[in-house]
């Protein structure tokens, strides 16, 4: 189960200046809900859960008074491997535990998510305006 | 014939948020209509309608109420595959009949088909306007 | 030399959506005028005419009435092949002898020709305005 | 189901020489014999058979007497478009076919298979030597 | 723990024809023993194990009597998903799993591992010779 | 049709060493014969003759005593502009027409044609064998 | 020495329609001025000048009354070859040269410089507004 | 240490009009603080310091009266070598000492890292309003 | 100063077996002897030394009784930091060390180098014969 | 005119070892030959020589007692700058002068030129045996 919880932030050090981080995370993986596109029940067997879902997971960010730590973001998202989630779901968690830490100005989400059963699927979610 | 009937919709877990999803599907393939542009009195025996036509379908939404169910959404393109129809009006019924069964904030569809005749054509309708 | 008359429409399925169509054609030549950057006498001897010159022709257009068809837009390409014609001529001729056959909400055409004399040349030409 | 009744030969122009032809399809596709890897019995309901399989054929040979005619080897391949075939025997069996038809000096097919529940497929089959 | 008893072979449809079979898996997971390059104390007590590894399994072999079948690769591969193994072991593991069920004229499976501190590793093992 | 009598050759500078020379001309055209895959009666109007075919010649050879001239090279190729002839021919002719000109050590001449009902062919002729 | 004298316009065939086109010349060169980034006392040596630079210019334009001669554009470009100049100078000078010979509604030019001592330049200069 | 007094200008050669130079160095290194994402004790005996990280930095500013010298750059960009700092730090930082120097209209400073534990950053800071 | 003494082997798992590692290190970096192509005199007040350096090491080897441990080898990389050494002398360097540690059935390093005064370098040395 | 006294050489500091060295230059340019492809009277009278030719450079060669001096490669290859120069014979005196510098185990010398009349030239000479 996803452990917000393993989430740390660090004191922004440029505060006043409204500036942008973007992180990428290409090694996401969780498990498929039982029901899902591709598992049937021999598979379910193997795994006891879901099948495999991989992608990459892009946050971008401008940080107000906290920064997300690297390594502790990492721990977190290494803590969905063994989780049935949907994507939309996985997405807008993600959003909702990395704003209740750091309280950005403003942060987008992206869910890239391999193919399944043919088709590709990328959700993106945003908290905030962006400054142009 | 494109079976709109097989579309199934899932409650957006996020309804309140405005969020979008973009789902591609690159092995979409249909019949060109008798009197296309590669067909001829030949090949139409070995079909007993018109020559194939390849793509790939893109859709990107922000869901309202509800979601494109995905294993529902491949069984619906998998339905146009014995279809002889125009690449303008494939687009503009798979959007149709999308809309129709989740009701999205706003949509749009693409397709991008392979060359016929040494022209490349793409094709994008759209319901509802880009919030930003 | 171009012929217009090879231009052929048929009725929009969707006239009351506005949406968009994009057509490349990545095999459009035609022939460089007289004088122009590469052809020299000897050379208009194997051609009796100018160089050859090689291009690729995307139009973009918003349909109302009328989409162009696929087959008839083929031949009226080919009907440069043997033309003297500068690219900025090409180019707005195209847009020109379109726009009067299908009456779009708005068009675009790119002619994107190979290198001549180390230098690349894009034309892109316009009528109508982009609807955001 | 595959027509090799189809196929036809053109005299080779060059018999006496041992020239290569490659002839590549991206745009093949035929069905996933029932209990393929990602059929189930809903989607077998949708196409009255298996899911669809999608690939790109390409054949490489050294005619003898005779050459493949092109438009003949479009159709013949069409023919796989509603079969259940698994990617082995389809492989296999154009290569027999092609080879009842031309007998070239040595040919090569290769069925570069698109990504099927996360896994990739290419069958590569040859009659011949390679002349070295 | 690796499962080979998950992998299953049907019958070569071609077993008198030497032809070759490609299989990639671009969604190999395991973990890093304890003490591999990036764990630490605290990254383990998110997993109860190692950190995750991620990489692609490419399988080369031609067939004898029997074929591997698809879908019991793919669970096979997931078997691997919470074992901790290291890069050397994990390939020459797969290729005498897969050997003792196939017995194929000759196999080789290649590792691709991400970069781990800055360093990729790709492993290659194979039985059999090239029949050239 | 091919003028064989453009082509001119030099002196090779360094006729005592075996080395290698490609040219490479991406903008070869030529018209399919009568008959030929995409050709129909409507478009044979438009060109009094057969469809437009488009590809890439590519010579490689080693020099014995003369070398291609480049300029004379480039109104050979365009002398095909408005001649319908099959692939397998074109290839043959230009390595044949060379050949007799400069009389090589080596020479292979490649023609990698554009997409023709969805097929794409690579034509490969050569005369003499590889130093290695 | 940089010649604008060997610029060259011609009437611009359809003035009245604001249009675009986009010239690109991937094969500038010039000199360092004597104390630039790489040059030293023995290179000068070499050269009787700076080190010599590389770069793409790209000029982007909507005629007036008056279109760049292609042919006139390639000579001056060439006239910069053995010229001591630095990359900003370079760059509002061809934009100032140009503006002067055709009077365009806009342009803009871009030197696109390779790497030197580890860091890539390019400068971008334009005169007049975008028509959106 | 970074050493902005490393950092020289020269005269904007065109300080009338508002252009653009975008400067990118890909061969940026500086050292993890201690207690960074990869760093551990066995590593920093070797480098009496942090882990090294790697990167890109992108310098995009219109100058006002003074334009940045680009091998003062090069040498202050080595001065960041053997100092441990974190990824904000340093992007902010290098904008702020170049702002110092130059006072451009406006500046925007892109650091661009190596993953470091899975992760990729881009950190993107600001000075000034884009003039469009 | 290179430290071959950081580098640690662990026993092959498989020592019966030929089989092949591939390891590839981005982000190598060492310092340009004093003299070197783009060193001067300025320069070397900011380093107290050379110029930086960057390349790529790859490390193709087959191992014998023993393997090489990743994390040693990364650490053994660092120790060129800040060490002035040619192109030629770091590759050959390096496979003497890696030899002299675990005894390879034969092996491979290649040092691709970054571009230096317009030139790029690639070094390749290895130590026994390849088994095919 | 090219100067092969430029050229320098240092000690091979492996010796004993057959090792291999590839050395790019990407910025290698000259002039055409009074009577080229390209060039004609106006053309002439701007360089006062033939029009401008860009190539690739590449020597991949394995040393004996001497390796090649990178710095005084680059001057070496400036020297042909202003020098009207055929492409075979450029590539076939580079292999000569260098051979003679540094008497290497074998050398090959390509050059990579840029199209001219749409035809593209790569031109490749060695001296020795390719040691496998």
């Amino acid at each position: 189960m996803p452990k917000p919880s393993l989430l740390e932030a660090f004191p922004n050090p440029y505060p006043r200046r409204d500036y942008e981080i973007v992180m990428t995370c290409p090694e996401f993986t969780s498990l498929c809900p039982v029901g899902g596109i591709e598992s049937d029940a021999e598979e379910l067997k193997a795994l006891e859960g879901g099948a495999p879902d991989f992608g990459t997971i892009t946050i971008t960010y401008s940080p107000n008074r906290k920064c997300i730590e690297l390594k502790s973001l990492k721990l977190y998202l290494w803590s969905f491997r063994n989780d049935g989630i949907f994507y939309e779901r996985a997405v807008n968690t993600i959003l909702d535990d990395l704003v209740r830490v750091v309280r950005p100005r403003r942060m987008t989400v992206t869910g890239d998510f391999n193919t399944r059963g043919g088709i590709k699927s990328i959700i993106t979610a945003r908290v905030g305006r962006t400054a142009r």
